[in-house]
């Protein structure tokens, strides 16, 4: 892929300053494309045009989303950053790895890294919207990066691995993540009506799938099949339906 | 070498705001020692401290120096930034390249990292009192990094080539060939009974899944929740069955 098809997506950034330099570093390594959802501040406040330097009019180009799902609507594959290790924070990569990832996707590929507010990260439902989670490893006695220096960490590895010759990409194109996630919104209905998901918490099992499929990486027609199981296991439940409860 | 015996040392630091960013970044990724050689701010300055975090202690700390000779008096290894390629300017490091240098000294060496002002950087004097030079790869169009980003990508590889990085590894135990071979057997036998597979050739969509679920690399508990669903989809079947055909 290439730098200009990988997105840069800063949720709910509270700091100015921050986001001014995060353009910088982005210009520093040649990606070109910021997104901000929901920002808590204006990116065009002279805080944020003083730490960007010359990286002024990528800042001042830096699209608004108001949701990450819009943010994200238009990319193959995203990256969500967190620094917390819990239940559902499996798979976690490191820059490194995520800057081969990056380089390995195929031309035409549009990417997003996905980064949290400076306090409290990305939720476990943002992270949910990632395909992918990255970590980057900090002492614990001071885990948490400054937002900017977080940015440029996985920029400098995403530049670096971008200039090496990378793997053969794969052939098939990858699905959008509004494709994906509509085929996530057919499998929880599905597996809802079929009882095989916890009506209390039809999450719970869903998350698994998440991380099984995001480490995956869908293509458009594994999508289609998959619509296609659902569509299947929806019609079987049809039947049972019209037979009355079981 | 250990992480309390590399020092980070400023040459004339600008920006309190920075120098504030710079501790966090050491006690993120594990080192300790600050020395400041001449600061034009005053690193105990609120704007510090703010940005500083809980890294108020390391940079309440910091060692001021009146030369960078003084702030190298104990060193046995130096090593100087700089982004400018002149005569005197070559055999540069890149940050891996400096990392594994200084993950390679021996015990008891103590080593600096020396980084100059905000708008000027090393003088070439400066320079030549470092053992080796290293740059950070930057494209033409904004070359300078922010002081303390660059101060994090070298602490970045560093503090990585110094302790194998605790890789944050899948808690959940691969699944081994048999068990996943199992799972893919009552898959396909389940999906032939939910006739969603063509009996004529039901391997062509299995191959599809195959793919998906071998580029994931399933664990023990993910065939589990697999077996899990297509049990499911049998038991919906059987209800179909027990009414005779659709």
């Amino acid at each position: 892929m290439r730098l200009q098809q990988l997105h840069v997506v800063l949720v709910e950034p509270q700091g100015a300053a921050n986001v001014g330099s995060v353009a910088r570093a982005m210009m520093n390594f040649g990606f070109t494309s910021l997104r901000l959802v929901r920002p808590r501040v204006d990116h065009r406040a002279p805080a944020a045009r003083h730490m960007a330097v010359s990286a002024a009019d990528l800042l001042a180009g830096a699209e608004i989303h108001d949701s990450l799902a819009s943010a994200l609507a238009d990319c193959h594959f995203s990256m969500g950053t967190t620094r917390r290790f819990g239940k559902y924070r499996q798979d976690l990569l490191l820059p490194r790895q995520a800057g081969e990832a990056v380089a390995g996707l195929a031309d035409g590929t549009v990417a997003a890294l996905v980064f949290g507010r400076e306090d409290s990260g990305l939720t476990t439902a943002e992270l949910d919207q990632c395909q992918q989670l990255i970590t980057i490893p900090t002492l614990p006695a001071l885990p948490s990066m400054n937002l900017a220096q977080a940015v440029t960490v996985l920029l400098y590895e995403a530049s670096l691995a971008l200039q090496t010759p990378s793997m053969p990409a794969r052939r098939e194109m990858a699905a959008t993540h509004e494709e994906v996630e509509a085929m996530f919104a057919h499998m929880r209905q599905t597996l809802l009506d079929a009882e095989f998901l916890d009506p209390q918490n039809p999450d719970h099992l869903l998350h698994a799938f998440r991380r099984m499929f995001g480490r995956a990486g869908l293509g458009e027609r594994e999508v289609r099949i998959l619509h296609g199981l659902w569509s299947r296991i929806d019609w079987l439940n049809s039947k049972r339906a019209g037979n009355g409860p079981a």
